[in-house]
């Protein structure tokens, strides 16, 4: 099936100030609906991210797909490597490691990619998670994400969830997300205060929800002997501790002494990274992304190389839409291999450009859609008021460290400060 | 789309007096054919091992095939994991290491997973290629696959091929497959003779050949010392060596000084056996063989594993018909990390259970079938022709060994005999 035409469009919508290791969630976040029109009217959806780096190289794909096959991915991503041939997107989103041509095609390919699958799945009448060998899972759990955060943006304007900077705010802030979305297991974006006080906020939360698995992700604020040091306090307390301490040796030094696995959406994030981790035995965990990853199929592809080294897999997310939810549920309930509920931002955000009501939480978990392709629709109005806030946001790039300059001028990324 | 009924059908086909290091192939060679019928008149095709331990086990799943969904390849995953429960199959067939019930349940599942994937395609009318990520190439290459044999077999019949014994002989059957199917690279079965006979094979054919790739195959006949003095003789004509020595630890003592990569379908033959082998760096190539890896989508996500660690990745072959042909060239096409010609026996068969016509090869190489599922079609006459034979041949299971001691009394498998 053919591919007639086109449309990237950057969104913006309305994003707490949640703090991290990086500084603070600027008032939009930033993504990128991809409609491809294809012949019988068919169209595909995929989404990514909205930077201008990213928006600037996915375009210069997005306007030769006309003519390209759905059906032919390795095409695709031969498109995809010759017009992109050496550029970088250099955007700071997402915390991923460093920037590469390689990861720029991953990423650029990635967002096609699921539009086309969009497509082939309505096209053949059948789920994007039949495409991928059908569902392990019926429903893909996910996690709380909980995040340190201040109570209003710099022009004062607010949300429902409030401030969170203490361990007994962030029991709260739990309280209200599991109570409305059932989740059954919690993560905390660390890397903000210093490690005594987010492990106060861990052991607040073991206290407060005992029977929940627990995480803590602190972008590789520390050191490896913090990294050790919190290790220990939190033996038996945290499932899996992620990102600990930037690097492949870094973690891999932690990970001798930590009694718990750790996991990685940093120093694992394309296959190139595989084998050196792997071998070093740097990582419990690979928290899988298919914006980043390469797509669903190689998603797919990184649960049997993770299952064949007795590495776990969860799943990483970025602020994101309700697109890049439906792909992540689909490829996540393919994906055997799975052996932690996901991560997702999805509560934090008050706005979506597709029509509600597909993937509603129900213990924690998303049903996988069982319509045709990913199983969601645009809606049209939603997108248009999206992209308006785009155009008049005045942000074309994710920069946390400058707006938390805002509160505390001099701040600095607080990369293994610790 | 269900399934209304399933028939594992064994047969049986001429095979000429082929040797190899655990004797020679007896006059028949055994397969079975697996027919899933399907709601809408849909028929998926699979073929597999025709051993009896083999049919015993994958008729208990067959059997309980009625009412599962075709698209549901999980669910197909846990109906063999649980009917099976501890299973083993025993057969001898094609030196692929030792037995497990995981490599059972692989290898059944793989049966039913083609005629899944091959419902699939004739359901949605697309070809199985396509199911698997589309076609990274059009055509498949193989390479000739050179055997040592007898003129007859002991009832004295003969075959096209005539003798081959000698290093002449050898150049003289690699001129006739050559001549009719255009193959690029050449591969000898060795493990029959003294290392330095097999050696001088490989020299002959290098000269007779100079622009051809070569591999040679004892099946793990050779103890380390000889596999490196083997592997520095021929430094520079072989393009891999295939097995020189038995198991993971062998191996990459033989790899830590052969100057060329080492191929294996012998001691990398399932997940399990993924991590130590490349972790001890013990193959610079894999040979993936659907039959046994777990079907089309495993064997497809072995490539990614492959390509994640600078592995790579050729493809095994026992003695087989065209609806594993079929199989193997879709997922050989699918795979973009598959970096060598395939194995196939084709050549040395003369009978076949589909209609010809869709695997020709041209310049050693079959097209990808464009037809929907496999692309391929059972020719019925030629089935029970093929299961008469099975009935009528007196072999129900693969015994090269017992076969070989009616010309060689007191004859042992070769294993690191030398
Ligand atoms: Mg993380
Ligand atoms: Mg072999």
């Amino acid at each position: 099936m053919k591919v007639l035409g086109a449309t990237l469009t950057p969104v913006a919508f309305a994003d707490p100030p949640l703090l991290n290791c990086m500084g603070v969630h600027e008032p939009s976040a930033l993504r990128s609906v991809l409609e491809v029109e294809c012949e019988d009217g068919v169209v595909g959806l995929g989404e990514s991210y909205g930077d201008a780096s990213f928006l600037e190289q996915a375009r210069r794909v997005v306007e030769r797909l006309a003519g390209a096959d759905v059906f032919d991915l390795p095409g695709l991503r031969r498109l995809v490597t010759e017009t992109l041939a050496g550029a970088v997107v250099t955007d700071a989103h997402g915390l991923i490691g460093g920037y590469s041509a390689d990861k720029t095609v991953a990423s650029v390919y990635s967002l096609i990619e699921v539009a086309f699958l969009d497509a082939q799945g309505h096209r053949l009448g059948v789920p994007v998670v039949d495409l991928l060998g059908g569902a392990a899972r019926d429903r893909v759990d996910f996690s709380a994400y909980l995040f340190y955060k201040y109570e209003t943006h710099q022009d004062g304007s607010g949300d429902r969830w409030g401030r969170a900077l203490t361990p007994a705010e962030i029991v709260g802030q739990a309280t209200t997300m599991i109570e409305e979305y059932g989740f059954g297991s919690i993560k905390l974006k660390g890397g903000v205060f210093a490690p005594e006080e987010e492990c106060e906020a861990i052991e607040a939360l073991a206290e407060a929800f005992p029977d929940l698995p627990l995480r803590l992700d602190p972008n590789a604020a520390w050191q490896v002997d913090t990294s050790v040091k919190v290790a220990e306090r939190l033996d038996g307390v945290l499932e899996y501790l992620e990102d600990p301490t930037p690097g492949i040796e870094g973690m891999a030094a932690v990970a001798r002494r930590a009694p718990m696995p750790l996991a990685t959406n940093m120093c694992v994030v394309s296959f190139a990274d595989v084998a050196p981790a792997f071998r070093a035995e740097a990582v419990g965990v690979v928290l899988s992304d298919h914006h980043f990853w390469g797509g669903l199929r190689d998603t797919l592809a990184l649960g049997t190389t993770c299952g064949a080294f007795g590495v776990g897999l969860s799943m990483h997310s970025n602020s994101h839409l309700g697109i890049s939810l439906a792909a992540m549920v689909h490829v996540a309930a393919a994906t055997r291999q799975l052996t932690y509920a996901c991560d997702t931002h999805w509560p934090w955000k008050t706005a979506d450009v597709i029509e509600p009501g597909v993937l509603d939480f129900e213990g924690g978990a998303v049903a996988v859609p069982t319509g045709p392709g990913l199983g969601v629709s645009l809606d049209r109005d939603a997108l248009a008021r999206a992209h308006e806030r785009y155009t008049t946001c005045g942000q074309t790039n994710r920069d946390d460290v400058s707006y938390m300059r805002r509160w505390e001028p001099g701040f600095t990324p607080n990369t293994a400060r610790w």
